[in-house]
């Protein structure tokens, strides 16, 4: 039996739009995805989905591929607004649990790790965890300042690259030491080009690489506590690069799995 | 004498703000840019302004920074949220000129040239323009239906790089016959794995490089005739890069003048 709602003023669809702000995500320890594209890469990656909200022409598309154990509900287009964060939304939603806070031990992780020190724009957090993923490495931290990975902007740009690599939030210092602690090199990212060029820095299987503050770059305490800081040469006038492109570029050169 | 506007319904309010959009700027040959950081690198940058519109505020900051020759208004905040893209605006805008469609010639183009076939998301098209001036390139090609160049979110996105590089429209099937001709290579990007890897190209001075649309990749027809075309091997479950990070790493990665 698949459950009606048809006022946007039902509880539920009030705490479902709540699940799409940071809030709403620290009260229920869950997020609201939009969209087939997601919802159905959650379902094939296993994810934690409770329920499932969806118009009739959805439902009539894609009901046979939803999991059995999962609550679905029928709602409307004014509902499908309500919940969407685009301006012509398909239509399906789903309510997935927040992985009780996935704490990795920076004393075990292998691989490539990304830290993120007080990245602000949503798109570029997205569009980092997207390429981390592309680029092989294990995951992604999320260090203090650094934005909410669960509101529905990060969530497009993730392209659903947070059901494939692990997510954490974490102390970035503590990482810093750690991995350090372990042979493991930590790189940082700079503007100076004092530091060392990108491109002579031998690729690795495991690292940590962080990338700072859109505005202000990496913070001084953790700029002093790495193995090593690296520059992108800017050849042009180009004061900077996008953050999240300068993260690409360091992440394809680095990881020694894709050489 | 600065002339005072008061009312946001006044004409040269007006066709400010269709300076936004792509009619206006059809329509005038002229844009309008916000904020003393991107207004000020375009008087470093010698572009042709013909108008200046800020608040008391921004003017005793920065009236002393202004050209000569240019006209100036005083404006409230009124007009001046009606004018901002941004939440808070700054205050200060200018009117630059298009340059007379700045029309390049591809037989006698030289170094990298980025080809823009059917980019729409205006943040990727800014961001690409940006990321080629870092890398080094001579200029942006804005094939048919990629967004227009100077709406404010390409805008925001350009970072000022629309100074230093140079910006035109062209057929990219006349670019890739006529860089071809002279010896030039003119890559595609697949994200097909029987294209080659990019990071077995040699990098060279110059060069052409074809980015396309964020769904459908570049058109078949293109894709024929580029002299070869890369992909960038993906290693995780992503299926693909976002399109302005996939480019900053070719670029960076084919610009011999990096190396």
């Amino acid at each position: 039996m698949i459950e009606k709602i048809s006022s946007t003023q039902n509880a539920k669809v009030k705490k479902w739009q709540h699940l799409t702000t940071k809030k709403g995500h620290q009260k229920y320890h869950q997020y609201l995805v939009e969209g087939w594209h997601i919802v159905g890469d959650a379902i094939t990656a296993g994810q934690p989905i409770v329920q499932i909200a969806a118009t009739p022409a959805q439902l009539a598309q894609h009901q046979a591929q939803l999991p059995a154990n999962v609550e679905v509900f029928e709602i409307n287009d004014d509902i499908a607004k309500k919940l969407s964060d685009t301006v012509t939304p398909q239509g399906i939603f789903a309510v997935v649990e927040i992985l009780a806070q996935q704490h990795v031990n920076a004393t075990e992780a292998t691989g490539g790790w990304l830290l993120l020190d007080r990245i602000q724009d949503p798109g570029n957090i997205g569009t980092m965890v997207r390429t981390a993923d592309a680029a092989g490495f294990t995951g992604v931290v999320f260090g203090q300042g650094t934005s909410s990975r669960y509101t529905p902007k990060v969530i497009r740009a993730m392209q659903g690259s947070q059901f494939h690599i692990q997510l954490t939030e974490g102390d970035l210092s503590e990482w810093v030491t750690d991995l350090k602690q372990r042979g493991i090199a930590v790189y940082g990212s700079a503007l100076d080009e004092h530091a060392q060029d990108y491109s002579a820095v031998e690729p690795t299987a495991d690292l940590g690489l962080i990338m700072g503050n859109e505005g202000q770059g990496m913070s001084a305490e953790l700029m002093a506590a790495t193995t090593q800081n690296l520059y992108i040469p800017i050849k042009g006038n180009a004061e900077s690069l996008n953050v999240a492109v300068a993260a690409g570029v360091l992440m394809f050169q680095l990881n020694a799995n894709l050489r």
